[in-house]
């Protein structure tokens, strides 16, 4: 088999290409062709992955072929679209059978769990990086944007926080810990859950919306900035798992899950009136603050004191020289 | 301005990006959202373009600018589509103001010119490489596939070829020639020229199209192969230009014109009832072969002699090491 044979027997043979709804055309032509409903709009984002920058170049290819995916998805979750599939754009210093035939089964893996089809991509000899471009659809009008917190409305997110960026000394081999603790903290890392089901539940509910990929304080001030209002965040309310206290401890788990990024949990803003109709659906929503007049982010201590940190952005995992 | 700001101020403001027809929302939320008519479908393609690979690693980022989107765009026109937006995932290795304006500047006169509006991307630090992902629409079932070639239809070109291939000696700086000759080679090498107005003049008329990137040969054995046919080029007729003649003579010019890459001209079947209707609509048809019965591709001399050569594939540049 000839290099282009390879990298096709790994894709195109792989069920996750094999088309799904929505997929009128899939790999081996010039363009994917792509049906969408009436009263429907297509929702669509690209994320890069590059070695180095974003994930160590040295890594489980299976694992990664599951975090480019999920990465990218969780932009479709943000705005309460309904996955329907994916472009890949891979670029590889060699060709290696048995790394594609790992990246293939974590990417399937992600691509079943996500309910996402691959429809097309490129194949490219260069360092190794990874571009992704998602595809979804949602009712017309109806998507979740940034850009529509209401004073009075909730500040809330869908789950544990930091649990990603708690994980980087794992990823990285600084440190070792009891499979117990690192477990966990690594799934985070190396297996994001895109929360489709979240976003698809906040529709014409949440008033604004959008993934966590720079740290909860960085994504609010986009929020914050694209609605122009104001947001508070309580730290005693931030939800934090057992496994990064146990692993940081309290004050450095806080700060994983302020600043952290790569968590690709949603954060979204919320009518009071919303709130328990959504619990008494079991969907999981941990109120961790409230929208004001005003502009950017204020955090508050449990004694209601501002402690907002300068600090504002996040570094992804970036290779040390 | 901070880096991302600066990324922000090149693209996010550019012309191109200021939304066009069935961009329902552009750069700046988690994702684009595009609307599509009813009885239409998406047609969605990725490209990439990596430094050293498929352009000199140091070159005219204005020249690139232009080039790398009309590449990816080139795969809409195949389809007969009618261009809607792209997306644009740039990794670089460091942020230069003077590299994102030229680069910019190259990316919204090729924009313009094709009538796409950016709606989205990701800007990431790392070796210079540029992934497109471009949208069309196409009436449903309408598309034009490599799988229709049939028996008697004729093969067709869209314009002349090996202009491109030619250039690459004046594009790598080994050769030196006169500007009104290298002129319209280099153009052709750096700004291709997507041809949409042929691929939608095609519709409900070719029976196969692609368009030309790794080559005459190459090419018309993809649409042998998805068409489960066999396709015939006569040599005579492959339509070259005077340039690239004076440039390279006629033996080397009509071997560009064969095997090399990067024209991005279109190559159809036809049947030939419709060769007449559409030259007489003035669309650029040159008969070079025609469609038969059995599969591969064949080339035949002015005396009807089969004379295909063993090499089948096209390297697109690549920088010696």
């Amino acid at each position: 088999m000839g290099e282009f044979e390879l990298i096709r027997h790994y894709f195109a043979a792989a069920p996750c290409a094999q088309g799904g709804e929505g997929v009128a055309l899939g790999i081996g032509d010039d363009c994917a062709l792509l049906d969408l409903p009436a009263a429907q709009q297509l929702a669509v984002s690209t994320d890069t992955l590059v070695a180095g920058v974003h994930f160590p170049a040295v890594c489980d290819p299976s694992l990664l072929g599951q975090r480019s995916l999920a990465v990218a998805a969780s932009d479709l979750a943000a705005m309460g679209a309904t996955p329907i599939g994916f472009t890949l754009a891979l670029t590889l210093p060699e060709v290696s059978a048995q790394w594609l035939q790992a990246y293939a089964e974590g990417l399937n893996r992600m691509a079943r769990r996500c309910g996402l089809s691959l429809i097309g991509g490129d194949t490219t000899r260069g360092p190794l990086s990874i571009t992704m471009t998602v595809f979804g659809r949602v009712a017309r009008g109806q998507a979740l944007l940034r850009s529509g917190a209401q004073v009075g409305d909730l500040l809330c997110v869908g789950g544990e926080l930091g649990n990603a960026a708690g994980a980087l000394p794992l990823v990285l081999g600084e440190r070792q810990v009891e499979a117990d603790l690192a477990g966990p903290l690594l799934a985070h890392y190396w297996s994001p859950s895109p929360q489709f089901a979240l976003g698809q539940a906040l529709l014409g509910k949440a008033t604004a919306a959008l993934d966590i990929s720079d740290g909860l304080l960085a994504d609010c001030g986009h929020i914050a900035k694209a609605s122009r209002r104001a947001l508070e965040v309580n730290l005693a309310q931030v939800p934090v798992s057992p496994a990064l206290q146990g692993f940081l401890g309290s004050e450095a788990a806080r700060q994983a899950a302020l600043i952290g990024g790569d968590d690709y949990v949603l954060a979204f803003t919320l009518p009071p009136a919303q709130l328990s109709s959504l619990r008494a659906a079991g969907v999981p929503v941990h109120v961790v603050g409230r929208v004001l007049d005003g502009e950017g982010v204020r955090l508050l201590d449990e004694q209601g004191q501002d402690i907002t940190p300068q600090q504002r952005g996040y570094q992804h995992f970036r290779e040390t020289p």
